[in-house]
């Protein structure tokens, strides 16, 4: 039996065969919207391959990559997630999966770094847990769509310290975690609490992902930003940041993650009273800001 | 500043932002070839995820599987190459990648369980080292595309035992490699060696792949298989199998890697003078199969 895929033109058949003999055999899977997420993934995967003439040294130099990969994966850390952001699927597939009402408060990707079972904290404590950094108080409301207050609403809350670290990237097993609490909101639907001001950082410089992006967009730097992630009974959980105006990089975030309408006024205070009482005796910032929940999905 | 992607035309828009904020940034990429991939890369993974309209919990679960994917990877074992082989990439990518004269031994994927520095063994020797099946004798020869012998060349062969496993998935630091071994031709490109009949196996069945086939195809069997890649100065290193025409599974490869051109016959004989001269007291199998190498690429 001879070959019958050695000309040009039967090599360009033979691909296109080989596209129909995965799609028919992939059109078997029971699931139907497992069936509809395979087909499309094999048609693009198939046709990028094609469109770019992917040459069997890239290929390979693709599968020890993904491999190496797998390697920075740590808890509290997923590396494939920092792809999917620096690719910009992350902040696609938010924007088109969370249907808001206008005036609801826009969610963005969650980042590489939450934790489950984070530390809870009362109203108004320090969260900080020894981080590093210029005091920072943050306070606002959680309401629904209709401006009622959320009470009880779970808000999970992290961010890096003056460094630009977290503690996923700091020894968290020996030293625990630190900045980083889970809230309760008041019944007034009222947060707030102490920690420090979050810095610029970039993608962590230790792995895969930016060794991608130092070789291709040049742009690995996120803006000063905290991290959310509220949850409450009859409200659709809202995953978001809040970004800090002064950043350099708001229009350069390595992951695509900013929206304008969730960039807000840390706002520098001197040494006196802060708004809930303390008295500070070195310069600190206060954050206010309220957030709009959507209900949950019929 | 309000936000102003809340309405569902909005939301569209927003959408087909999103990519062109993403592609706009990529095609700084300084090296061309790796912009062209990226910026193709960046197309087909936006198009696929806004065609499937993926949802955020589509989304999370493919983050953890693939950090789980990563998990599975080890020397020998390259989980993701499992999945680029189930989903037919693997052979697109060989099939387009080379260019072969007419009558040049057609290749096929690596597979995920090559090693390198595999043990050296003289010519006709037995490079089971203990694995178990039936005896086999394999032997032929390695021809240039003009017919002419190609002395000296590097012969890596490896392949299953008698319950389908390979070396890599027994214990292998322990116990060291079996069923695979580097061969070198003669001066007249002849090749030969003892080993053990390898079966059909399905792929393994502890990892991620498996559980992707097993929801999907429902196709997870290999036919029974020799591997071989091929190296000598001149000529394009050639990577493929030989399958054994009785196998069950010839037109249902897990894969996708069979060719006609590639399927052999396994002889069964009976006791008695193999082609070596090697007196056998039980049943064994005999093989000839004959290679012909292509140029290298200028």
């Amino acid at each position: 039996m001879s070959d019958t895929s050695n000309t040009p033109e039967q090599r360009y058949d033979a691909l296109h065969l080989i596209t129909d003999e995965v799609l028919a055999r992939y059109s078997k899977t029971p699931d139907p919207r497992l069936r509809e997420l395979m087909l499309s993934l094999i048609k693009h995967i198939h046709s990028f391959a094609k469109e770019v003439k992917l040459t069997a040294e890239e290929w390979a130099f693709t599968m020890n990559f993904l491999e190496e990969t797998g390697k920075w994966c740590s808890p509290g850390r997923n590396e494939f997630m920092i792809f999917s952001d620096a690719l910009g699927l992350s902040m696609l597939t938010v924007t088109q999966d969370y249907p808001r009402p206008e005036h609801a408060t826009e969610p963005t990707l969650v980042g590489p770094f939450l934790l489950e079972n984070a530390p809870q904290f009362p109203m108004g404590a320090d969260i900080s847990a020894g981080a590093a950094g210029t005091p920072m108080y943050a306070h606002g409301q959680v309401l629904d769509i209709h401006g009622q207050p959320v009470a009880h609403a779970i808000i999970d809350v992290w961010h890096s310290d003056d460094r630009g670290l977290y503690d996923v990237q700091d020894g968290l097993e020996e030293k625990g975690p630190w900045a980083r609490a889970a809230l309760t909101t008041d019944a007034d639907g009222r947060y707030s609490f102490w920690s420090v001001l979050p810095v610029d950082y970039p993608v962590p410089q230790d792995g895969t992902a930016i060794q991608m992006l130092q070789a291709t967009t040049g742009r690995s730097w996120r803006p000063a930003h905290l991290h959310f992630r509220i949850q409450a009974p009859g409200q659709r959980p809202l995953i978001t940041h809040i970004f800090d105006r002064n950043s350099q990089n708001l229009n350069s975030d390595a992951v695509f993650g900013v929206r304008p309408s969730l960039i807000a006024d840390f706002k520098p205070q001197t040494p006196g009273q802060a708004p809930d009482g303390k008295s500070m005796d070195r310069d600190f910032f206060t954050l206010e800001y309220n957030f709009t929940m959507t209900d949950a999905l019929a």
